[in-house]
């Protein structure tokens, strides 16, 4: 008989991978953006595992091999950088993927559908960048023509399950309630506080938090992206306690991430699975 | 009759300004340096702004035409990155130009002044690259032969007056005092403290807020880019009652930014027209 | 008579360093990986040096003979960047070099060890970097192949004074206790604390700092390097009495070496000749 995963089961769950985080210190290799190297490589070091900001195309051969798992965010992209985001995501290493601002220029739709074809471990975005990269994604569909910056997470969730189906990849959609799904299950995390998204780059960091869940247990992509998210947005809600402004949030957020222990993740973690 | 332009007649246009910043969230494109990145996305969204760094050649076509201002910042230039420079300058859209150590080289010299005749806003600089410029702006003239950090932004205040009319860009001096000028009016703002100096890529980040500051409102860059420069070093005051020392004070700024009330900006800004 | 270099001599030279670096505020282009940009930049202005993040080409030869000292770091080394490397190291000014994770890659070693070739007055690693440096820089050994993050670094230390003997550079091997060899010599510096690892970019910062203090005192890049050690670890010690975790930290840190003061430095700074 299969134990019930109710809330209590998934905030062990969470705990489990970030204590195997901790344990494994997974490397990370991040092409990641420009504006989000110094958080995305500090929220990593605070959680345990070993980030490498390394992108010349010609390291790669020899260091993505000996990664854990790869984060290619395409916030600053660039003709320069794309192709060590193709080597990186063919390197046989679980992968995840941050279509920042998708919708900015064909160039990075372009970019952005060629990597999904890569087959990334998990893609993580806000509900606007999922719906714009899932309506381009099933061309034969004519139903997700708008991008907004107001669409919410749930608006995006039926867009995300066809994307997960045709990607095969877990979709992961950032919001006020975040929802995770592989295309048939849904699994929502409810952590953070809305001023994280007045801290720079923290859905950057996010991702790359991922990445790590995903290196330190490779099994379980949509567990590993659920608590990844979880866990951030708890150690957000825990920073806010002392915050005066996203500055000091984002200075606290980083230390309740380096300091979390298993009584908070385990009672304060909200992740359940979407009926 | 013309309303008298009092220091509260300033202080309520700042606010005013500000006000318009968080009301319409400007999307402001910064081509900026490297070291920058952090602080200047940081600040314009504490400041109620949306920043996007995006720098690809490509994406520009798309991208830029979109976006309610520019900021042009060439602290880290390349020969790669300044083709991208060119592109967004000439996009249509307003912009600022950050000419950061301009006579560092004369590769970035050149750069500056190519640039400088795509006609931006403001210019933004502190005094030793302002009388630089417009050193060599004013190819004419031999008055302004020095270069040096020692200067102090009214010393270049008669070089910002020249090169404001012959750029036909709203020139702003840094300084203990900040001078800004349309080569006709001159007006002061006073807000500031000096530990400033010691946070790295604060005059980056004061530039791309006063692309912000223009994109909310781009009918007046003197009035924008004076109250951009006193709401930031108002932000600073602020800042420094709990600094104790530059990383603290960086930290406090952001938060005392994303703060900031109509009494205090009313009450407390110093913007003055300069007889 | 030789004055004996007892642990008070070497806190008041390090003193004597700091001191010169606040007078001198020596110019110290940077050629640096992106994710140390900003905390390396605000580790030298705090310390009272100039940072200038410049890594142009065409700007090397006007700029890089204006500066004091320069500070090559490879961590986000790429193809367009190495040949401003090669020339920033070749252009006559001290420079310091760090060779972050040199044995991620065969492309990464080349390049380590042709900057090595070009005579930087100091090295700083970690106990990995320096023992794989030393085993590729020594072809006639066989002794030093392991390369192993979990060597610390007193196991370095032979490996450190071959390649010490073997370049001309002082080595610098950081951790709990750094060590600093001219190939004769070995001096030991022992302040810091274990968070400062958890720190993205410190070993960048600090390395940085040491071409601080080599440019302002050229004469002695065995001292320079062990008090710039001595110095950020005394600032991490006393900023980890109010830190709550590894961001809180990097803020009081900074913060720590803007502050420092004679009677701090002179009463806690741990340098020593290792007999």
């Amino acid at each position: 008989m299969e134990e019930e995963r109710t809330e209590a089961w998934w905030a062990r769950r969470a705990w489990a991978l970030l204590s195997a985080v901790r344990e494994r210190a997974p490397l990370v290799q991040c092409i990641t953006n420009l504006v989000s190297m110094d958080i995305a490589a500090n929220a990593l070091t605070a959680a345990g595992a070993s980030p490498a900001m390394l992108h010349c195309l010609r390291e790669i051969p020899d260091f993505t091999p000996r990664c854990d798992a790869v984060c290619i965010n395409v916030g600053t992209l660039s003709e320069e950088w794309l192709p060590s985001m193709r080597a990186a995501a063919s390197a046989g290493r679980p992968w995840v993927l941050d279509p920042v601002a998708v919708a900015a220029s064909g160039f990075r739709m372009e970019a952005c559908l060629e990597l999904l074809a890569l087959r990334p471990a998990v893609v993580r975005g806000n509900a606007s960048e999922i719906l714009a990269l899932a309506a381009r994604s099933d061309s034969s569909s004519s139903s997700f023509k708008g991008v907004d910056s107001s669409h919410d997470s749930g608006e995006a969730l039926q867009a995300a399950k066809a994307l997960a189906r045709s990607s095969g990849a877990v979709i992961a959609v950032s919001g006020a309630v975040d929802f995770i799904t592989d295309g048939e299950q849904v699994i929502s995390a409810s952590n953070g506080v809305a001023m994280m998204q007045k801290i720079t780059a923290t859905g950057c960091a996010v991702t790359a938090l991922i990445a790590a869940f995903v290196g330190a247990d490779p099994s379980d992509a949509l567990a590993a992206a659920a608590s990844a998210l979880a866990i951030f947005g708890l150690a957000g809600e825990i920073g806010m306690e002392c915050a005066k402004g996203p500055a000091s949030l984002r200075m606290h957020l980083i230390d309740a991430l380096y300091g979390l222990d298993e009584q908070t993740v385990t009672s304060a973690v909200k992740i359940a699975l979407v009926p």
